[in-house]
């Protein structure tokens, strides 16, 4: 099994698309591939053969006959290269491992307090990425390279990380800080862009063209598919709808501006306002925390799902405007789906229900018909995960 | 000069694409069409023999030369196919034609009370058409298309007017109602979209991958580039930013909803807003006129000009609503432009500074300092011109 440098492999287009058609079609026989793609039999043959030798793929037993002999089938090979995915966040870095075909084999989340210290934090990142591949047994040349996802604008062609204001990161070229994995490409990713490529590549979005996946945590943002492609917009900053205006008077925002969705409808905004209500002495469950600064999220929606009123308003104020925003986004762009994700997993349950009369009441009829708003499965790992896509679209030519 | 049937000339890509070129770099050389394509000088000669026979160029004098023989020159023949662009709105219907390079050589607008009868717009429409080509001297055989710009929903693949709400129509097929130029392909398009296209192909959007045209009249929407293509979203109505919730509690709106930006910002909130301070007995110029409905967008523009504190109000707050909207736009879509037309135009240096000012506030940093807000140059007729280059984008294969 041998393995060209990692910018040179599969040079070819076709070889490119014929290993994607094996990924998405797999098992797949050389006969399937050379009618799928319209290549003689003989070119498809060769094709193939290099692939082989390459390792990717490998031959699964014989497929059902039209007749002749039967074919032998195709299939990826999945202890064959792999990729690492990596989330950068203030307090934390979670590491994951996906082999070639994307299944998860290797995840954890480390804290990680001084994450604003570039260095460090790489340093330990790459410490992290050694551990795992020493417990999966594989050496760094099986890896076709290491996805991070970052909150915060990158640019997708240079890699540069423009500019991160959580981690207050700015003008950074993550790859100048990797030492023991310098061999390695990396790319860098927004986080709501790398949820998104997550939903589209194994998630709830696969072979939706027009998508928007919205992360609700400290902040929110979304990732957006439009034509089947991530859109970046101009500057790589698409999808900050964090930063719609909700509320004319609202509170003010960390960019300057009042009213923004994240001011009512973030994590922190929730927490805050929930501890604001402890302080006047609201009647909740809530009131039962010694501290008021061990509330958070989690005791939020433990309160909530106990039929604590106050709880529960909470979450039901976030949502509203939360489908406010959601409203503005189907009539602007129409999307097919829109997917919640992150922190928003964890309650759910509780305010989808409001969230669509909200959406379907405000929205434009037939947008709103043509939208379907569900909860991520993937949940928490999203980022993670669609960073460790990210080596896998190149591979396959996505 | 021929011609073959409608949907089957310039069937091979490479015909097309060297057409195109043609349309961009005329005039322009056999030799740098070969070098620019790659094709080889026989290939190429042989692709644009054909093109010459069927009409669309002409060869013109000769170019620099490189040491050998000066080269003849390519160039489209303005006079060899046209194309007709239709606006059908409320209460009046344009007719233009522009010829195969985009040049405007007829235009009229027509007003008419019953565009709700469909059967009845469509006769008039083929008549204004038929006065245009007689006008011109033009066989009807040398028109590429007619394109059609409808205030709704148009699905762009089958050519059905799915909703256009003011006009009453549904699910109507245009290309049933035409009679007399039933030969030819008719094309329908929304037509905020349409003045998207018309920005796009001899507008100020020209080159530019992601830009939104905000067009601003009775009603509001957008027309939405992404990625250098129009974006039409999944059923069609990507774009209905006049559906924007730009106040919670404002105004109760056409869809059912409260403080859509149309509310506050359309012609028709600001006229209605004027008169009502007019009954209400404010101190202004536009107590002069006699009858409070004689009041419309112009004699506000006119009263702001000459210097009337409330006409001045009327247009500032109506822009300070839809800076709101541009600001969650620039947010959601990093736009390199927005460009603001229609009846915007005959305020936008009154207002223009304001809603920049908005924007640089409201807007997170990156995406404003990206994005350049414009008036349209092309006002009005932006609709009515696109519809008229949708069949000169399917000749050129875009």
């Amino acid at each position: 099994m041998k393995r060209a440098g990692n910018n040179q492999f599969l040079k070819q287009f076709n070889q490119t698309a014929i290993l994607d058609l094996i990924r998405i079609h797999g098992p797949v026989s050389r006969a399937e591939l050379s009618k799928i793609t319209g290549l003689s039999p003989t070119a498809t043959g060769i094709i193939v053969s290099g692939i082989l030798e390459q390792g990717y793929i490998f031959e699964t037993g014989t497929g059902k006959s039209k007749g002749g002999r039967r074919p032998v089938m195709l299939q990826l090979r999945p202890d064959s290269f792999y990729s690492v995915g990596v989330d950068i966040d203030i307090d934390y870095v979670n590491i994951m491992v996906v082999d070639i075909t994307g299944n998860v084999v290797y995840e954890k989340a480390e804290f990680m307090a001084y994450t604003c210290m570039c260095q460090l934090t790489v340093s330990r990142i790459e410490y992290y990425i050694k551990v795992a591949l020493d417990f999966l047994h594989i050496d760094s040349s099986k890896i076709l390279g290491i996805g991070i996802s970052i909150p915060g604008m990158v640019d997708s062609r240079t890699h540069e990380i423009i500019l991160a204001p959580n981690l207050k990161w700015e003008n950074i070229f993550i790859k100048d800080y990797i030492k023991r994995f310098s061999n390695i490409p990396v790319y860098v990713e927004n986080e709501a862009m790398a949820s998104a490529i997550c939903e589209n590549w194994i998630g709830a979005c696969q072979g939706i063209d027009n998508f928007v996946c919205i992360n609700v945590k400290s902040g929110i943002g979304a990732g957006i598919f439009t034509g089947g492609r991530l859109y970046r917009g101009t500057g790589g900053s698409a999808g900050e709808v964090g930063h719609i205006s909700v509320h004319e008077n609202g509170p003010k925002c960390g960019c300057g501006n009042y009213g923004c969705l994240e001011t009512l409808s973030s994590t922190v905004s929730m927490v805050e306002t929930a501890r604001k209500l402890v302080r006047q002495g609201v009647v909740s469950r809530m009131n039962s925390f010694e501290d008021v600064n061990e509330i958070g999220l989690d005791q939020i929606v433990e309160c909530a799902r106990a039929g604590d009123e106050a709880a529960r308003g909470i979450l039901s104020e976030s949502s509203r405007y939360l489908a406010i925003a959601i409203s503005s986004i189907v009539n602007t762009l129409n999307p097919s789906k829109i997917v919640i994700g992150k922190e928003f997993v964890k309650y759910a349950d509780l305010v989808m229900e409001h969230i669509k009369s909200i959406v379907s009441a405000k929205a434009l009829r037939l947008p709103a018909m043509n939208v379907e708003i569900i909860a991520s499965e993937i949940g928490q790992k999203s980022s993670t995960m669609g960073a460790a896509i990210v080596p896998l679209k190149v591979l396959f030519g996505k």
